[in-house]
């Protein structure tokens, strides 16, 4: 830290992405990217954009918000987009928390929560989920704060009905309850449906799980249309070029092609059935997934030393350190020859250690 | 305003960038683009990346922060890259300022300095310019205060020489001086040459001008190792993968056809010098400009009428109504085709105003 950083930030711990190694070619299951690359049109609408990129993108990303309205069904002006979902995270934790509206989320979800937090000096309260990971839609009945909810959680992977973050949102009238939707495409229920009904409610998502451009950086927002302007006037008082023009015409391209990126869901939701039979086999807990990764915990084997040695084998899978939770390792689901080299290397590690 | 809005933004007034119209093609003169298209590598780099868009950009920008390490002849952990150097300008902020700190900068200068302090309430001293437009150092020199200082200024074109700027860091050794060089490369002084004497410097620069990349989104600082660790700290609560995986190639391969860009802004300064040479001619004052635009007033026409009657057929420039600077226009300089087309127009309105 230079002498020169201000007081505020000095005790903040920044999120640690998940590693991103360059020294060698690993079966990459460890940060929830797609396995499956982006549409042709979404390759061609970027090239299409290249000469271009002398000028400026639009600062109101007009035509992504229209085919982002017409795919969800609301109005462009419900309607924000962002450079990846982070950012729409950090907008809405800056607009809708404060001192006077501190925060709730989990003590087990994205890890990204408290960091925005601190780094926006906002009280906050982790939640602990149940015994079995669910989250208890009771402890956010009335709480009276501002609700962030990922759902399905991560790194869980598991969903609250639809009809309970209802009753979070009928039950919190004067705060806003923010539904992180990152993996909602691989089996959850969006709460979209509900934006017309409670003025409280901000959706965020993201095209970096679905739709396969994680290195492209495109979330979006959907609320009603004076939180979508709130949103904006942080948006504009801090970037308001946000989304660069080759990002916009990627994010356009693959909403035209949303059938091909849900047919990619289906295959990943069906990789992931058979992934969590065979893990069952080798005697591996798995907590019920909707998204595209799945948490595992062996019976015999503990979570640091799967996470070791299947990265020595040229597998990166997610461990965490935390207490709760350092038994499990965070897998995401690829291609089925992905999870059959996966599926091989737990056999292998095994029967090395049952000899 | 939602009533879910905190109120630390309450009166918050948001940047206000210049128009990008749709509803008709223009001669656009107002956003300090470069008329020239990126060149055939940045191309090629970008659709190369595509079809690895599924992946998670490099959050660390390894290969970019080497290439503009080589290319600015420091080290990579002296650089940072951002999403437009908005974002490098709106970090710095953050981590320099506070009420401990207050900033200082020019009364007429970018106007996004105000907008980010307010975004984090970091009280600010607005300094007016000297009656020619030039900043006094002296009301910089150990004025104890985050000072930032574009240079060359926007809007008006003009420098502060890097003698003053280094004055400016000697006496104000406690707090950080921020030098935003967004338009450096058309004839003025870099202060990433101080870098390595003083700890307090910070240098930001960005490719939306000179390297013809507004539409991709790609800001840089440069300072000591400390500075940027902090500006890390920061970038890594906010978004760690802020820059795209399409940005970073681009701006690689920006970098090394940087003989292609510099040429461009060697065209830009002669087209400088022969629109400013054509509209003294024509009775404006022209303040002496080292950057893409020239700020300039008739001393026959009021500003804004300028700005309309231009925009009327089919022109282009940016009016600001504060009351120093409105009787001026921006005119950001393009092709000689496009000063050709401005320069005719100005004929014609005054042939038009004389009759």
């Amino acid at each position: 830290m230079s002498r020169f950083f201000s007081d505020k930030f000095a005790s903040l711990t920044p999120y640690t992405p998940g590693e991103q190694p360059k020294e060698r070619q690993y079966v990459k299951l460890n940060t929830n990217e797609s396995p499956f690359a982006p549409s042709v049109s979404v390759l061609e609408a970027v090239q299409k954009e290249c000469g271009k990129l002398q000028l400026y993108s639009d600062p109101e990303c007009v035509a992504l918000r229209r085919e982002l309205a017409a795919v969800y069904g609301v109005t462009p002006q419900q309607v924000i987009v962002t450079n990846g979902s982070d950012e729409i995270l950090n907008f809405a934790f800056m607009a809708f928390a404060d001192a006077k509206h501190p925060l709730a989320f989990a003590d087990i979800t994205y890890g990204f929560y408290p960091v925005f937090a601190q780094l926006n000096g906002i009280p906050y309260e982790e939640i602990p989920l149940k015994e079995d990971f669910s989250m208890d839609p009771s402890d956010y009945i009335g709480i009276g704060k501002t609700v962030v909810i990922a759902n399905p959680n991560a790194p869980t992977g598991m969903a609250m009905p639809l009809t309970d973050i209802e009753r979070i949102l009928q039950s919190n009238p004067d705060n806003v309850v923010i539904v992180d939707e990152a993996y909602v495409d691989f089996g959850g229920e969006s709460a979209v449906s509900l934006v017309d009904r409670y003025e409280n409610l901000l959706v965020t998502q993201t095209f970096s799980k679905s739709r396969s451009m994680a290195g492209a950086r495109l979330g979006f927002g959907i609320g009603n249309e004076k939180l979508i302007a709130d949103l904006n006037t942080i948006r504009y008082s801090t970037n308001p070029y946000n989304v660069n023009r080759m990002t916009e015409a990627a994010g356009v391209a693959a909403l035209k092609d949303n059938a091909y990126y849900m047919e990619n869901c289906r295959t990943i939701m069906a990789n992931r059935a058979y992934t969590t039979e065979a893990l069952l086999a080798m005697n591996f807990e798995v907590l019920p997934s909707v998204t595209n990764f799945i948490f595992a915990k062996s019976s015999e084997l503990d979570g640091e030393y799967l996470y070791r040695t299947l990265k020595d084998m040229g597998i990166l899978v997610r461990h965490f350190t935390k207490p709760r939770i350092r038994d499990y390792i965070r897998i995401t689901i690829g291609t089925k020859d992905q999870m059959d080299v996966l599926l091989d290397a737990f056999r292998e590690i095994r029967k090395e250690n049952s000899k």
